[in-house]
Formats: structure tokens, sequence, C-alpha cells
């Protein structure tokens, strides 16, 4: 389906935008099932907070209809929104006229093999590390290379996700993807105070384990306790959930709290 | 003048850029002066340095000669040059077929108070800090939410410029310029081997300093030896140096050193 740029069928912008000027604006990618975006709400939620801690005065309900919009003609596959803080001029200060700009890409449902659902994934060990920016933690800003490098770090097949920690050796996310632990019967994720991407699949197990009354812990997580894990999986809002198989020298049959939250996915995105 | 993209006159570029969508590229401001870009090896240089360290496989001799050609039609003002890695797909792994994008950007130089240059600037006291990521430090990447941020922290015209910590609280550079003092005779500039932007000017002013028998230093900078030192100036390559006048409670004096330097500068950049 073709791209959208500010509400019409369009593929180029301006070089003046300050989204690739600066990296200065979000983005967003919605699963659509059916013509709806899939967890739209918590999507909708997290745009807002970046735009309200970057201050770009986006119109939330102009955004909400076109998202709405391209989601009914796209029907099923992933929607991918970007929304810049708009053009500028040359230096850092941005005009109080900047127009902030929407880009809607469609593309089909991604094609990963069967295998990672089911059996799990090998996990790449990054040595890219996450700094540490409390400014920008938590957003998913369109300032992202140390994903880029990250992702850089494996070409081979064995590898379906890399594991980041941060620049103190914490243990954080996957470079697409957040990670959760199982331990002891309780769910462990790691804080996302100082860096990381607090995705909305993240949120919405977070959700659905309380409602199972599965002990809930966001918290620092050491190398050691990742380690340590009885289950290790990863999650995001187009795939669902992933176990995690291997680590290095480490591994892990799928286990049941994985399997529980990894059906509930399945259930939100599966048409 | 109209700006070029790949070579060819054009102001739009795909919103598949990966510049776009994960900052994903570097740029350079050169400061043009009689149809030549002015301190060009160094410029050129940095993108070097960062193109190896971002793994860009962008053809240096093609770069030379676009902006060449661009600086000899634009005659005098500032040519921005932004290198992206190119078009992507989805995800964070680029292709290898990605062509890397030049765009240039031709502006007339920047009209800012005489008083900059002659009696000094204040400078804003910046709460936004830097984070520290080895991997990105020095290079001039698409990534500068940080200082997005930094400069929309101030809006009145007292301020030229703001000065920006590390989330330790050492003293590293300006929003778009780098930051020297000198102390009892000698220089001192940070080191940027964990964050900030290694300036072309400030490469220059370094060795202008060594060649004038300055005893200069590149090391961590405490906010205390901020606030002690006998004279405080900014540098980049657009504007050259501007004596720091006033920053919150303390003021000072255009030192000789700055003024030296500043002398330099100018006649590097002057038409």
């Amino acid at each position: 389906m073709d791209s959208w740029v500010d509400g019409q069928p369009g593929d180029s912008l301006s070089i003046r935008d300050r989204g690739l000027a600066y990296g200065d604006g979000l983005f967003e990618t919605f699963a659509v099932k059916g013509g709806q975006p899939v967890l739209l709400e918590r999507h909708l939620q997290r745009l807002a907070e970046g735009c309200r801690r970057l201050g770009i005065a986006a119109d939330p309900e102009l955004v909400r209809r076109e998202l709405l919009a391209y989601a009914a003609a796209l029907g099923e596959g992933v929607l991918k929104l970007i929304l810049t803080r708009g053009d500028g001029l040359r230096g850092y200060a941005a005009s109080a006229q900047a127009l902030p700009r929407r880009i809607l890409q469609g593309s089909p449902l991604p094609t990963y093999p069967q295998a990672y659902q089911q059996q799990g994934i090998g996990l790449f060990p990054c040595t890219t590390r996450l700094a540490e920016q409390p400014l920008l933690a938590g957003l998913k800003h369109l300032n992202r290379l140390e994903q880029v490098l990250a992702r850089a770090e494996w070409q081979d097949a064995e590898h379906a996700e890399g594991l980041m920690l941060d620049t103190h050796g914490r243990v954080i996310e996957g470079v697409f993807s957040n990670l959760f632990l199982v331990h002891r019967g309780e769910l462990f994720t790691a804080d996302l105070s100082r860096c990381g991407v607090a995705g909305v699949m993240r949120a919405q197990l977070l959700e659905e384990a309380k409602a199972l009354a599965v002990p809930v812990n966001i918290s620092d997580i050491s190398l050691e306790q990742f380690r340590q894990a009885d289950e290790v999986f990863l999650c995001n809002s187009v795939y669902g959930v992933w176990p995690v198989r291997a680590f290095a020298d480490l591994s892990w049959s799928v286990g049941p709290l994985t399997r529980k939250l990894q059906g509930i996915a399945r259930a939100l995105l599966e048409v």
C-alpha cells in the first residue's frame, strides 16, 4: 500500500525535516488486524508521552484519524508511523510555527520461521551498550544509532535477536524487543527509567501477568540474575512473544509462564 | 541556492531513508569562502572517521567532488552536508546494497550581533545532560535530541549559547560549539571520548595553540575548574570564536589568548 505523508499519498519528504536533521521525532510500529491497529490506545499513549517530553505539538486527534483511516485501507500487516517536529531552518532551536509531520508506511506482516515461536530463538550477546539518558528513556524516538550498531554485530541466522546491556552492565532489552525473565514463579523486566524503549507489548503483558496473579518486578537486572532465570522471553507488538532458547553458553526450554503469555499475545495479534 | 540530493538539484528525499528512520548518518557544516569550503580536510577527516565507526560505505571521492562543486556554485555562505546510510526496508539491519545518500544545503552566513565577537556572549546553564556513549562520542551524527532539548531550555536573547555537562557533571561543550578555558596561561578543553562532538575548529585551534607554544590540556573539566578559569571561549567552524562574558553568577572579560585565537579563526573564516 502507498505511504502517506501528512495525510496524503506520498513517498518523499522535505530535506528540511528535523526528523532527518536531528532525529527530532518519534515512531510507532503497529500490527494491523482486520483493518484495526492492535493495542492502539497503548501506542497512542506512548506517543503522547513522547510528544509531551520532547515538546512536539502534534494534534492527537489528527494522528488518530489518519492512523485509523490508513489501517482500515491496509487491512492486515504492519503500519509504521513516524511523527517528526516538522521542517526547520538551520540550528537546533525549533520554530514555533513548525507543523509536526506524519508519515505512515504499510508493509506485509514479516514472515519469521515458526520455530521462533515454538522452540524459541538464539539471542546474540551484543557488545554495544545503551547509554543512560533519563530524558529520553522509555520513548520510541528517532535517535536509534545504538540499535543500528547493535544489529550490525551479527549476520548469522542462528540469532534472531540481540541482548543489550546498559553502560553499567545491567540487562535491559533486545535490539527491537523487550525482555522478560521468570524466576521462581515471578516475572521480571528491566526498569527503563535510564535507557531502553518501554514497549506496548511489555506494558500489555505486565497487565496480563498481574491479572493472572503472577508477581511482577520492574527492577534492575544483573547478568547474573539473567543467567539464573528459569524462563527467558522477548516480546514486541508485531511478533508477540519469542521464547529465548539459547544465549552464549546457556540454554532454556520453553517454560509454562512464557507459553501462557505467548498465547495471550497471539490472540491479540493473529488474524 | 537550490539544495542537491545525490548530486542532483532537489529538495526532497525518500521516506525510507535511514537518516530519517534512525538518525543513521552524519553531517558537517562548512563555512564557504571564495567558493571553497573552509577547513575542508578536517571536515572530511571527521566524516571519514564517522563513516568508519558507523560502517557507512560512502565514496570519499564522490563526497569531496560534490562538496567542491556545490561550494564553488555557492560562493559565500554556509554549506550543510547530510550523509545517510541510504534507504532501508523495515528493521535495524542495513542492506548491503544501500547506497549512502548525500544532501547538500546552502544558506547565507548567519548574522550574529557584532557584540558576540567583541564583548562576548552570555552562556546559559543547560540542565539537559549529555549521556556517555563512547561508541558515538566525537562524531557529528544525526542523533541530536540532546541538543534539541538543551536548545529549547532558553528563548531569551541574553544567551547566545548553552553549556552542557555530561551525566557525571563534567563540563563538556556548548549546544553547537566546543568550549575552551584558559587557566594560568594554559589552554583546556574537554576530553570527548565519552560524549560530545569533536569540532573541526576545536582541532584547528588546538594546533594553532601548540604552534604558539601554549600548553594544551585535553582532559576532564569539573564545574569548579570552569568557575576558576581566567578566560572562557566557545568556537565552531561557522562563527569562529566567541568569548564567554557571563555564566550564571560569573563574569569574565575577554582575555589575551582568546583574542589571539579569535583573530586566527577570523582570518580563516572572513571574506
